[in-house]
C-alpha cells in the first residue's frame, strides 16, 4: 500500500501508527512538512535524529547514508517547463519509504497513478524506491533534449544578427548547465557506488543491482549531454565574437570606401572652390568646367570603383 | 548459416522456429523492427524481457550487459557521406546472433558479403560478431580521415579571406565531434573492459579477447584522433578571430592614410576658399595661386606620403 | 571544561600545569601567540618540538600529521565581510585540546558560547573538535553564497554598460575564488583520508567517522560551488569581451552611417562652390538652386535613408 | 651479425634460411617491404599472420603485442629536418629482430655504423634493440629543442609586426605538437608497462628493465616538453591577439586626432567660405582675416594640441 | 666532516682515497665537474658507470634511482634573482653524499655554513641529504612569493593604461611558470614515492620518512601556487584584451562624436558656400546671416549636445 502527500491523508501520529501495526509496506510522500512531521519521523517511525534532521535542510550533495535499520538518500530530479532541480529526501527502511520535498516533484505523479490502478499494492518495495529514482533522474532529459535546439537556433540567430539577447541566452544557458553538472555529478558518483553493493544494504536485495545500474546508466548519459552541451556552448560563443569582429570588419570597409571615395572628390571640389583670383578669372570657359570639374570627378569616382572591385570591396 | 534482414526473410514466427530448431548458428539481421518482431524475440528466442525492452529504444549509450545465457551489446558506428551515427543492438548467445538497428547500416553490408560467398556457413560464432563490431568500429575512420582535409582547407580559406561560411563550418564541424566523442568514448570504455575479461562472458572462449582487444585499439584511435582534431579546431578558430582582427587593423590602417592625405589638403582649399575681401583682393595673382594654392598642397602630399612609407604603411 | 584566549586566561605556565594535573579535557584557544606561549607549548605540555615548530609558521597546507600521543591538525575557515582565510592549528589529544591562530576566528565564538552556557563541561573531546572544526568549514559558505548574487550583479552591469570597474570587481572575484580553492583542495583531501581511518587516530573512536564524513561532505560541496563559480566567471569574462565589442559594433555603425549621408551631401555642397565661370553665371535662376541645390540633397538623403532602414541600422 | 636494408643483402628466402639455420643472433631492417617480403616473414621466419598482417598496415598506435615465441613492437621516431614522423615495426625473437618501416629512419644510421665497426658482432639481443628504440625515441628531442627557439623568434616578430605569416607558423606549429603528441603519448603508456615487466617477455631478461626504463623517463620528458610548448603556444595565440588590439587602438587614435583636429578647422573654413552677402561685405578688412580666419585656426590648433598631449595621444 | 666545492679542496685521487679511509661519512659538492671529476667518481668511489654517465648530463627529469649500493638523485631548485633553475645530481651512499652541479647553488651556501660553525660535524648521513634538498626546495617560495606582487603590479598597470610591455612581462611569466612547473611537477611525483617507501633505500632509516614527507608538502604547495599563478596569468591576459577593446570604444565614441557633429555643421556651412547665384542674391542681409548661417549651426550643436549627453557619451 502506499499513501498520497501529507495533505490528503491528515498525516497524523495516529495514522501512521496505524500503518506501521499493519505491517504491510507503504509509501508517504511529505511535501513542504512542517516541524510536527519531522517529529513524528523521530518519534513515531524512529529514524536516527541525525538524518531526520539531515533530512529538514535543503540544497544538499546526492549521497545516500546507510544507518542499521534504514538507508537516507538524497536525489535530484528535474522539471523542464520552470528550469528547476528538485530535491528529494528519502527514508527507505523494511517497512516503508519516505520522502520528503520542498518544492512539487511532477516525476512523482507519474509514478503515483501508476500505483493508484494497480489493484495489489506494492510488488516490492525496493522497485518502488528505484521507479521513483528512475522518474526523478530521467526528467532531466526533457530539459537536456530542448538545449540541443535550443542551441541550434541560438546559432542561427548570431549568423543572422548578433545582439545582446544572444548573449544573455547564452549565460543563461550556462548558468542552467554549471546547475545542473552541480546536481548529476555527485548524483553519478554515488549510484556507481549504489549499482556495485547495494545488496549489502538494508531492504534491498543482490537482484536490485542491475535496476540500480540502470539509473546510473543513465546518469553517465546525463553526464555526458551536459559535457557534450558546455561544448557547444563555448563553441558558440567563440562564434559569437567572431561573428562580432567579421561585423565590425564589414561596417568598417564600408566606412572606408565612403570616405575614400568622397574625401578626394571633396577635396578637388574645395579646391576649385578657392578664390585665387588668377584661377576664377581663367577657368570661366564650359571646356574647363567640363573637363576639370566634371571630368576629374568623373575619372576618380572611376578609379575608385575599379579598385575596389577588384579587391572584391563592392 | 546467417540471414537477411527481415524483409528479405520473410521473418515470422514459424521461419524462427525452424531456424532454432536446426541448431546451427545463425545472424539475424533485423532493420526498423516493429511490434511483432521484439514479440518474438522475448517469445520465440527466450531473451530476458528487461533486454527487449532496452534493445527497443535507441539513443542509449554503448554498453555489454550480460545476461544468463546471452549477452545485449549496444555499439556504434559511422555512416561517412550522411556525417551520422548507426546505433546498433547486438543479442549474442551460442545459438544465434541477432542485430537490431533502426538506420541503414552500411558497415554490415561487406560482412553480409563475405559471408554469402563462403560456402561452409559461420566458421565461429564469435568471429562473426567480431567482424561485424570491427565494421562498425572502422567505419569511424573515413570520417575522421576527411576531418584532416577539411581543417586544412579551412585554414587556407581563412587565410585567404575570412567569411562566416568558415565560422558555420568550424561549428558544424566541432558538432559533428562532440557528438562522435559521445558515442565513440563510452564505446571505448566498455570494450577495454570486455578486452580483459570476454573469455568468462556466454558464447566467447579466451581466444576471443586478441581480437577484442583489436576493437579496443581502434577505438582508442579514433577516441585520439577525435581529441586532436578539437585541438585544432580550437586552434583554427583562434586563427580565425586573430585573422579577422588583423584584415580590421589594415583597413583601419587604409582608412586613416586617407583621412590624413586629404583631410589636412581640404582644410588647406577649404581655408583659400574663404570669402574675406582682404584675402580675395589681395591674392589674385598666378604666382600666389602656384605657391599658396598649388604649392602648399604638393608638399603636405610629399610629407604624408613619407611619412606613411617609413612607417611601412603604404 | 575549556579556556578561553590567552589574554583572558592569564596564560601561564602555573596555570596549564594545574590545568592538566586536573586530569580533565580541556580547550585552550591562543590567538596571536608569542614565543613564550610556544614554549610551553613544547615543555609543559610536551608536544613533538617538530609539531611546535610547524605551528609557529603560518602559510601552511591543510594537513593532518599524526603523532604518538596527539595529532597536529592544519585547518583553514573564512571571514565573509574581510573576504580573508583564517588558519587554525590544533593540538588534539586525549587530555587537551589546543588551538593556535594568528587572526580574529569569528567561527570560534558560536562555539565558544555554546560550551560557556552549558553546564556540564565538554561531553566529548572529539565532539568538540568536530564543533570547531566544522564551525570553520560552514565559515566558507556564507562568501560562497554571496557569490551567486555578486555575479547576477556583474552581469546585469555588463549589459547596462560594460567598463573597467566590472573588469577589475571579475577579477577581483577570481582572485578570490583561486584563494579559496588553494586552502579547501588540500583541506577536502585530508578530510577525505580522515573520514576513512580517523578511529586508529589518538583521541578518537569509530563513531567520530559519522562526524567527520559530515565535514567532509561539505568540504566537495564548498570544492563544487568554487569551480561552479570558476565557470561562472569565465563566462562573464567572455560576455564581456562579446558585450564591448557589440558595442563597438554599434558606435562604428553610427559614425558610418553618419558619414555616408553627410560627405556625399559635402561633395554636391562643394561642387555647386566650385568658381568655374561657366557654372557661375549658368545656375543663376531660382529653378536651377532648387532643382540642383536642394533637390540633389533631399534625394540623396530620401536615398540615404531608405537604405539604411532597410538594412535595419536606423 | 646484422644485416642492411633488403636492398643491399639481396633479401630472399634462400638467404634468411640459411642466416635462420645458422642459430646467430642477426638483425635485419625492411624498407619500403614488398608483399614477398611479408610472404617471407609468415613462412619462412614463422611468425603469426595476424602480426604480420599488422605490419602491413602503417599509422597505428605504439604499442607491444606479445606471442608465443615473439614480441611485435609498433614505435614512433621524428626526423628533424622534415618534421615528420617515422613509424617502426619491430619483430623481436630470440633468433633475430625485424625492423620494418616505410619511410628512411635516419636514427637507425647511427646504431648501424656502431655495429658495423664492431667485430664481435651483437653482444645481447636485448641491447640492440633497445639502441634502437632509444636512436628512435631520441630522435624526438632535436625537433623540440628547435621549439625553444621558434617560440621565442615568434614572439619577438609579434612585438615587432603582426602579421598572417606568423599566425600560419602558430597553426603549423601547433598542428606538429598535436601530431607528435598523438604518437608519443601511446608510446609512453606502452613504455610504462613495458618498464614494469618486461623481464616476462620472450627474449628479455630483468636486467633489461633499466634500460627500458630509460626510455620511459624520456618518453615522459617529452610528453612533457609538448606539453610545455602547447601552453606556450596558446600563451602566444592570446599574446597575438592582443597585440593586434593594441595596435587596432593605436591606429584608431591617430585617425581620432586627426579627425579632432581637422573637422573642426574645415568647419571654420567653411563658415567663412559662405556666400551671405552681409559677411561678405561686412569682413573685408585685413584685420578681419587676420583675427577671424587665422586667429581662430591657430587657437583652435593649439588647444587641440595641449589637450591631446595632456591625454597622452601625441 | 663534509668538504667544499672542487676547487676549495684540491680534489684528487688521493684526497678521496683518503677521506672513504676514514670511514668517516663526508660531503662533496663538485659544481662544474670535469671529466676526470667522473672519472674519480667512477673508479675511486665505485658508483655504477651508468649513474655517473647519467650525472654528466643535465635538463634531466627529478628522479630517484636505486642501485644496489648507492642511490642517484636528480633534484631541482631555483634562484630567485636571475628567475632561472638549479639542477643538482646527488649520490648517497652510507659513506658519503655527492653533489654535482653546472651552475652556482645558492641554495647550498646556508646548509654548508651550518655544518662548517658545527664542531661534531655530519650528526646523520640522512639529515644532510633532506636539509640541502630542503634548501633547494625551499628556493622555489621567494621565487613564487614575488609572482603575487608582480601580477598585482601588472593588474594596475593594465588599468592604468594598456601597452605591449605588459604583454611581454605577460608572457615572460607564464614562460617563467611553464618551466618551474616541468621542473617541479616531477619532483612532486618522486617525493610523493621516496616519502611512503624511503626506508628500504639504502642509507636510510624508516624515521627519514618523516622528513622527506615535509620536502613533499612543500613541493604539493609549490605546485599549488604555480597552477594557481597561471589561472590568474590567464585571467590577466582576459583582462588585458578586454581592458583594450574598452579603450577602443572609448576612442571610437569620441571619433563618432566629433564627426557626428562637425559633418552636419561643414554641410550646411558648405550648403551656404554654393554659388547658385539665386542665393547668392537673396540672402544678402544681416537677418538671413543670422538665422540661417549662424542660427542653424548653433541649434545643430546644441541638439547634438543634448543627444550625446543623454546617452552619456559626453
Amino acid at each position: 500500500m502506499h499513501q498520497g502527500s501529507s495533505k490528503e491523508l491528515h498525516f497524523n501520529r495516529e495514522n501512521v501508527e496505524e500503518l506501521l501495526a499493519s505491517g504491510e509496506f507503504f509509501w508517504l510522500d511529505l511535501q513542504r512538512p512542517n516541524d510536527d512531521d519531522f517529529e513524528i519521523l523521530r518519534d513515531t517511525f524512529g529514524f536516527h535524529p541525525l538524518a531526520v534532521e539531515d533530512s529538514e535542510y535543503f540544497d544538499q550533495r546526492a549521497k545516500v547514508d546507510e544507518y542499521d535499520d534504514f538507508v537516507f538518500i538524497v536525489v535530484y530530479g528535474a522539471v523542464k517547463d520552470e528550469d528547476r532541480l528538485v530535491e528529494v529526501h528519502c527514508f527507505y527502511s523494511e517497512r516503508c519509504l519516505v520522502t520528503v520535498h520542498r518544492d512539487d516533484a511532477p516525476a512523482f505523479d507519474e509514478v503515483r497513478e501508476r500505483y493508484e490502478k494497480r489493484k495489489e499494492g506494492i510488488e516490492r518495495p525496493s522497485l518502488l524506491l528505484y521507479r521513483l529514482i528512475d522518474a526523478l533522474v530521467d526528467s532531466f532529459f526533457p530539459i537536456l533534449d530542448e538545449f540541443d535546439d535550443r542551441i541550434d537556433e541560438l546559432e542561427d540567430g548570431i549568423f543572422r544578427r548578433a545582439d545582446d539577447a544572444q548573449l544573455q541566452d547564452l549565460f543563461a544557458m550556462k548558468r542552467l548547465l554549471v546547475g545542473l553538472r552541480k546536481a548529476v555529478s555527485p548524483q553519478r558518483d554515488t549510484f556507481a557506488r549504489l549499482a556495485g553493493g547495494i545488496g549489502e544494504l538494508p531492504g534491498f536485495t543482490p537482484d536490485d543491482e542491475r535496476y540500480f545500474r540502470d539509473v546510473y546508466d543513465h546518469l553517465i548519459r546525463i553526464s555526458d549531454l551536459i559535457d557534450s552541451y558546455r561544448d557547444l556552448l563555448t563553441g558558440a560563443m567563440d562564434v559569437y565574437l567572431s561573428t562580432v569582429s567579421n561585423r565590425l570588419n564589414d561596417v568598417m570597409k564600408k566606412l572606408t570606401v565612403i570616405a575614400t571615395i568622397f574625401l578626394p572628390l571633396a577635396w578637388i571640389t574645395g579646391f576649385f572652390g578657392q578664390n585665387f583670383g588668377f584661377m576664377v578669372r581663367h577657368v570661366g570657359s564650359w571646356e574647363a568646367f567640363l573637363f576639370l570639374g566634371i571630368g576629374t570627378e568623373v575619372v576618380l569616382i572611376a578609379m575608385m570603383l575599379y579598385l575596389f572591385r577588384r579587391r572584391g570591396w563592392l
